[in-house]
């Protein structure tokens, strides 16, 4: 007998035409969850951790304590839920999304991501192939993010009770000493960052749903952003606070920052860097960029003095070369966010109220 | 301007009787998410780490540290989905399974678990009242379990795309120093001890799906394990390995153990404890309680010296106060279970081949 099961041919035969689906028997616990463990998951994650199969990953810090001076590891720990429809798109798909949403969380944390699990909840009836090419996106990911998939689930609901693949994941990263990033911490004088165009990520979804091409292609800007953090946390250990503006965009990342540090924010509305495309897929369809998700974008704030200095780590980086400075932390309207328009007249950006752009991510 | 958000009277206006609904604009990452979590779960969990609404939450490790010795910690980190219907049922809830499924993964690696964190996918349409009481009895499993909960995420899905809600919990714990269970180190001679009796998960749900009722009360045995397996690696700490046989069974774990450790089973029949109710459940649904799910029980594989020890110290707790010895690692036939029958002959217990019983948990 072996570990290695011949899921359907010998063991368990299929009418011809099923054998390429999700069965309700891959969320078994039994021989066709190992098949599918087996054949899709550990071959894309060769590591020893993932590979010893037991209930639970165990990870040694030691070597992390040696490289830090012996000081004892801060951790940081995130988790997210990925259920975007469609589940492939220009730019990435619902694995990367996954992998790199939760190390942008980590990452703007000022935390170095290390782990990551993942969950899976498929809907009976997903073709093997597409969770095969998610699986080989979510690999692909881990090794542009440097961060390691060591342990994770596979439950499988009937059909209908689902929409094919939803994920969960889990990450684990070290805050290096002395580094306190917190959305308390902006402090009047200091400035608003942006990383690049906002907007992308919200707008190839939503074209992809409602089948409006672009001259160009327009792609989800996704993307894994500790890089460029810890490129920007060199130039400026002293940066307050970085958020990821995914759902709910800029305007909800900068009002939670404005009542969580009892400030007022100043956003100029001409400095805000957005593609040609996206400002006009927004007219059309209605929407305000200010309020559309970004998939790998980080909005930073920085002491004034600082400015220049992080402005230029950010644009060295491949994914901060359009970064910008937009706004301004003000003591004038705490917990308020004010935008100056390009013709001059200013008003109040509140948080998105109800939904304008459901399963983005 | 407050952070309070009064979601559905003020803002945002909604017909009577879809206000205790959830939304899909409980998922946009705007206000009426940041209503949800301000009214819903952050009442429940009123723990610093959680309540500074960061997008990661930042452990200190340094008391940890201190209590072991200044020895590097290593950790434990293991994840799982949850989709069990109903999502109510006698002895539990999927909140509570959510916490202790998490909480036995890591407790039966002999880790101490300390931090969760929790991602819901909830399904357009499902009752506030329902997701109260789901996540109030989530609290309770945390605070029984001695675990906290330090961050979360929550997504909503449109109405026939999820079933009412999916929750995935992920944890983290210490592993003390010297601890190595691992289903790679049972040797021929162990003793396999079972921590009480089998079956009870699944068949109080397969009886709540199929209206089947009992004369007594039948429970799910869900219950966290990190006092039991404490307990009996204080006993013995040379415990081999220890399993929760959950999705799959007693068979499945077993089938495990074996052909991780490359050794035989063997299994007594007679020494199985099962309930009565269960027994006369599994004979008229046709299910073999070797295959169904429990939610509190474990298994252990021990040194044959330290048998009556380890055993001792499980019935003194109230989680293994029906802990029975079943059966032995044999050098015979490796990778295989042997069942020998109450009737004397022998058969082979392979693992579960197809699906018995899905969404178990």
């Amino acid at each position: 007998m072996s570990n290695v099961i011949d899921f359907g041919r010998m063991s368990c035969p299929l009418p011809l035409g099923e054998r390429d689906r999700v069965l309700l028997g891959h969320g078994s616990g039994g021989k066709m969850s190992a098949e599918l463990i087996q054949n899709t998951f550990l071959p894309a994650w060769d590591n020893p951790v993932l590979s010893a199969l037991e209930d639970q990953a165990t990870l040694d810090l030691s070597s992390w304590v040696r490289q830090n001076g012996n000081q004892t590891p801060r951790l940081a720990f995130t988790t997210d839920s990925f259920v975007v429809q469609p589940l492939f798109f220009p730019g990435g798909d619902i694995g990367k999304l996954a992998v790199h949403g939760t190390v942008n969380d980590l990452a703007v944390g000022g935390a170095i991501p290390q782990f990551l699990s993942a969950a899976f909840i498929l809907e009976e009836g997903l073709l093997i192939d597409d969770l095969r090419r998610i699986v080989a996106s979510m690999r692909a990911a881990c090794a542009d993010a440097g961060i390691m998939l060591v342990t994770g689930d596979t439950k499988v609901v009937n059909r209908g009770k689902g929409d094919q693949i939803f994920i969960t994941t889990s990450g684990i990263g070290w805050v290096p000493a002395g580094r306190t990033l917190s959305i308390h911490h902006a402090r009047p004088g200091d400035r608003i960052l942006i990383s690049g165009t906002i907007g992308d990520h919200g707008v190839t979804i939503m074209s992809q749903r409602e089948g409006i091409e672009f001259e160009t292609v327009l792609k989800s800007d996704c993307a894994p952003l500790n890089g460029l953090t810890e490129a920007m946390l060199e130039a400026c250990p002293q940066i307050r606070c970085m958020r990821d503006p995914t759902r709910g965009g800029v305007s909800s990342s900068l009002n939670e920052l404005a009542t969580a540090s009892k400030v007022g924010i100043k956003l100029q509305e001409s400095r805000l860097p957005i593609r040609r495309e996206v400002r006009g897929a927004c007219e059309m369809l209605g929407l305000d960029p200010l309020y559309v998700a970004n998939e790998g974008k980080l909005i930073a704030v920085v002491p004034a003095e600082a400015t220049d200095k992080v402005l230029d780590a950010m644009r060295r980086h491949p994914y901060g070369k359009d970064a910008a400075e937009i706004g301004t932390v003000v003591a004038d309207h705490p917990d308020m966010v004010v935008l100056k328009s390009v013709i001059g007249g200013e008003r109040v950006v509140t948080m998105l109220a109800g939904e304008q752009l459901p399963r983005i991510c």
